[in-house]
């Protein structure tokens, strides 16, 4: 089986058993989760939308079975995280303001801003339900793992917020933003799954930190395509996280350069004038912020790949793990 | 001991028992929920805040005892409903752009409404992450439950917001929506409570429709001082609701009284004017909405007693319900 083939028919399973808890919700709240994920228009009415890549339970299931364990045991596990991960998205479109997510109209540009928050708070709950009666070894374990991971997904956006409206923020507290807003949920997806497998601590904590260094990859790339996307395919304006002044890593990493690149970079960043953004994108390459980003994403995912051999992986699911790991770093959008 | 006395001492248990939970969350997660919750100002600074009536979590502590168990094993349930509702009004008070709460600025007012939105967020994660490990034989029932509640109370808040844009409700579907909005939490603390004392099914459905009861009791006094209430008193400007054409009870059933002053009410809602309070308010009660509203109710505060007779309570802690029940009713504020 190739890993293309694994990931599809893992997909699919997981598919399923998203829709059957989403149709848990009553009313309203159903029909703008699923709109949201992709399933139907605002109506209601079936289309065959871009759903996303589901990456973070797909990471549930195939680190679950790189163990040794069964994708199966970790389903609901792997809905609750994607669950959690969208909730995170609704919020964000709302508090970015974003207008677009997977080339539609956002959920809150759709049915307003107090429908897409509630609709958000429902998915948590949704999770947490799913994972309140399930009693196997590792369910107490799993649900604090969950929560404590939002949190962190909560303090890491706070973060992110304050970052934007602060003159000077380092490079090290950049990543350790990036930790709580990207990795650690990426990270709680791979342990949970290997957690699943009633493994060794030490095992569980190697899926985790190929979850974090994937992570960290991830965002670099997302970083990277917020200034040089290609609009066509990622859908938002080329330069967009430059032209709302967001602190992201390869930005952080020019400012931290020391260049004269660099150093105009700040000033442009800290005037009041709207962002010239072919000029910025240019101060961002000159002082090395691209580069460094590109190098510092292959070195995580040279450590995440090493945490696979440490952990001692079953070879399909490792093809799994490390197929799905190219997919979200090759990707273009 | 006095009721008083009772909900005195119950009081300073919960807040050492929420204040360690709040605790937990880092930074500025930590930072805005204390704000929120009165206990510090914007800074971090203590002060002598208003800290809210802890009705829920009381509600919890009391029902426990009421069928005979112990508050004391109650204590994580009691601080993860007033978490939850908390996280309601963080997110409520962003969504209706309400600038006070308990007579101080409300959190997004002061941090920023994605800053209010997100601590909003960590305090559900924190409330599920208490209740994660504990192994009672109740636990997962509560998890389920107060999970159940979440998402009644997110159904209950898009239906109230529905209803503003709505030509016609009816009364029926309004107190629907006030059972999730309002009083499904309030009957899920009281199930809670009585589920940790481990009595028969029936005792604790006695709880929860008592629950229930006072919440619709609750709702509709809350409706009533948001008409006629005394702005020095409720901090909110007088008619405050039907300034902004809420489809509060006491609005729902003038509308729907087939009087004069209801139709004459209707056309006045319908119109695209700005609402002239003094005659709107005069409009409910010429319509019977304030007569009906009181009567509703009394009936339902008469209706949450004979469940408390029903569940043969301990007469300590059903003075303690019923007096908390008085204080939440025969409050001005």
């Amino acid at each position: 089986m190739t890993a293309s083939d694994l990931l599809s028919w893992r997909r699919q399973i997981l598919d399923d058993e998203l829709r059957a808890a989403v149709d848990r919700l009553p009313g309203m709240l159903r029909r703008i989760a699923g709109y949201h994920f992709g399933w139907w228009d605002a109506d209601g009415t079936p289309v065959d939308g871009d759903t996303g890549k589901a990456v973070r339970p797909l990471l549930v299931l195939l680190s679950a079975e790189a163990v040794g364990g069964s994708g199966i045991d970790a389903l609901s596990a792997a809905v609750a995280v994607e669950l959690v991960h969208n909730f995170s998205l609704l919020h964000d479109d709302v508090m970015d303001a974003d207008q677009l997510r997977r080339h539609r109209p956002t959920a809150w540009s759709v049915f307003g801003i107090p429908q897409a928050i509630v609709a958000g708070d429902a998915m948590v709950a949704l999770a947490n339900e799913l994972l309140s009666d399930l009693d196997f070894p590792w369910t107490a374990t799993a649900r604090r793992w969950l929560n404590e991971s939002m949190i962190e997904l909560c303090a890491g956006q706070l973060a992110d917020v304050a970052f934007e409206q602060r003159a000077q923020v380092d490079l090290a507290e950049c990543i350790s933003m990036v930790e709580g807003k990207t990795a650690s949920l990426l990270g709680t997806s791979c342990a949970l799954g290997a957690l699943t497998a009633g493994v060794d601590a030490d095992r569980v904590e190697l899926l985790r930190r190929f979850g974090l260094h994937l992570g960290i990859a991830f965002q670099l790339l997302d970083d990277l395509l917020g200034i040089w996307g290609d609009p066509q395919v990622t859908g938002k304006p080329v330069g967009s996280d430059l032209a709302r002044r967001k602190k992201s890593l390869p930005v952080v990493a020019a400012l931290a350069s020391g260049t004269p690149a660099g150093a105009e970079l700040a000033a442009v960043y800290a005037a009041e004038d709207p962002i010239r953004v072919d000029r910025a994108c240019e101060l961002v390459e000159l002082a090395g912020g691209r580069d460094w980003a590109r190098t510092r994403a292959d070195e995580e995912m040279a450590a995440a790949v090493a945490c696979l051999d440490d952990a001692n992986c079953v070879p399909t699911a490792r093809a799994g793990l490390t197929g799905l790991a190219s997919l979200v770093l090759h990707r273009n959008h």
